[in-house]
């Protein structure tokens, strides 16, 4: 944003941006938490009804009913029991009028089941955590009624392979 | 938020919503270093002075002098002797007048003592971190003429039980 | 902010003011898919042409040409290729008129070569993910024509030497 960018754009817009801005932050930062206890009808709030989630490979689901369904997995159920967490960090986000992009990395960690307990002081004793996974998301939103929704969500393993690396070079493209 | 939301509220309003979202975002933001220092001046600075700090289990203090105290126990000292990181994923706010709640993830990572040393290119070689844990946070929040500070922070390991699953939880029906 | 300082300033200036740090903001958090695709045209571009970047030691660079240089080095493509994941924390971000100055903790992160592979349920099998590296950034940003640049980062291993820890005692005293 540049001086001469915002000159151009009344208060009402520019607050309206900086709303929308702030409300994606909170849609993105609500991710973990729905993705970590599996509540279904938060998850299927957040998609639109023909939403896709591309998690790579045969992973795709379509629509915001099967979306929210894959939470309740007897597979996910357990890996929330055994301690989940999925991680976000500070995401980079470009909109577009109604329209949105955010780029974000996403940490996947569990309690390890083997590694030798450790005690870091004043921090009591813990096996720790693996890291899981580690990956980019591409999020592309829109702005509806009932605020920003998610229309498309791809997320790709940081591995070195190009899917994942195609997923930042947008973002810098932006 | 939606337009009939916005379009409510006066222009200064919604500006200093925005404000107190930004500024909410540096107090959260300072709790890594001032947990990874020890800076007992600053820790006591941000809660309010009948805040409670609740760890679970027995680790509970009542009273910023007590909260701030922590911080200077000889084996909190030593943790960050060793090297201490306290890692803040992106966090959800919810703000209504003078009161806001917070949810965020938080990583307690550590240098690990006895991996072998692992060389990444134009990296360097290191034995790496543990994160020795994870958990999931509730900050409440309350606006003072000196800014907004903590009333009460509520942590939680992220194991699966349901107390962290709680916090989680209440972030998604906020 | 208090409510004395937000109205000794125009809702112009409040508005800018609030601009800028959601520009820092993405500013930040495109610094990892830059340092993980190795982009380097984007990388000159988010420093002013007699920047420095310190990351200890020896490694230090200056100009953006030179740093930017970097990114291309056959060691870092090879980390690059191998599944390399710089990842952000929630900064701390202090502004004061055209100058800014933004903590922030950030993780290094990539493929364990060696761990062995382990199931999460529904999150398919890895050997996961090491965290290379733990460090505070200090990055000192200015104002510029073409938006906030990049003028000095600094950087810091967080192993409980004095660097890091006096990087996150400024963001305090901020």
């Amino acid at each position: 944003m540049t001086s001469a960018d915002a000159n151009r754009r009344t208060i009402e817009e520019r607050i309206r941006g900086i709303e929308d801005r702030l409300d994606i932050y909170n849609l993105i930062a609500s991710h973990p938490p729905s993705a970590d206890t599996g509540v279904k009808a938060y998850i299927r709030s957040i998609f639109v009804e023909e939403a896709v989630l591309d998690l790579g490979g045969a992973k795709t689901a379509a629509g915001n009913e099967t979306i929210s369904d894959m939470s309740q997995r007897p597979a996910h159920q357990e890996a929330i029991r055994a301690g989940l967490a999925h991680f976000a960090g500070l995401p980079h986000v470009e909109i577009d009028g109604d329209r949105a992009v955010v780029t974000s990395y996403l940490q996947i960690l569990a309690p390890h089941p083997t590694a030798e307990p450790i005690d870091v002081p004043a921090h009591g004793v813990s096996k720790g955590y693996r890291v899981h996974r580690v990956g980019a998301n591409r999020w592309e939103l829109v702005r509806t009624p009932q605020g920003w929704k998610i229309k498309r969500r791809t997320y790709r393993t940081l591995d070195g392979t190009e899917p994942a690396l195609d997923i930042l070079r947008q973002a810098l493209a932006g």
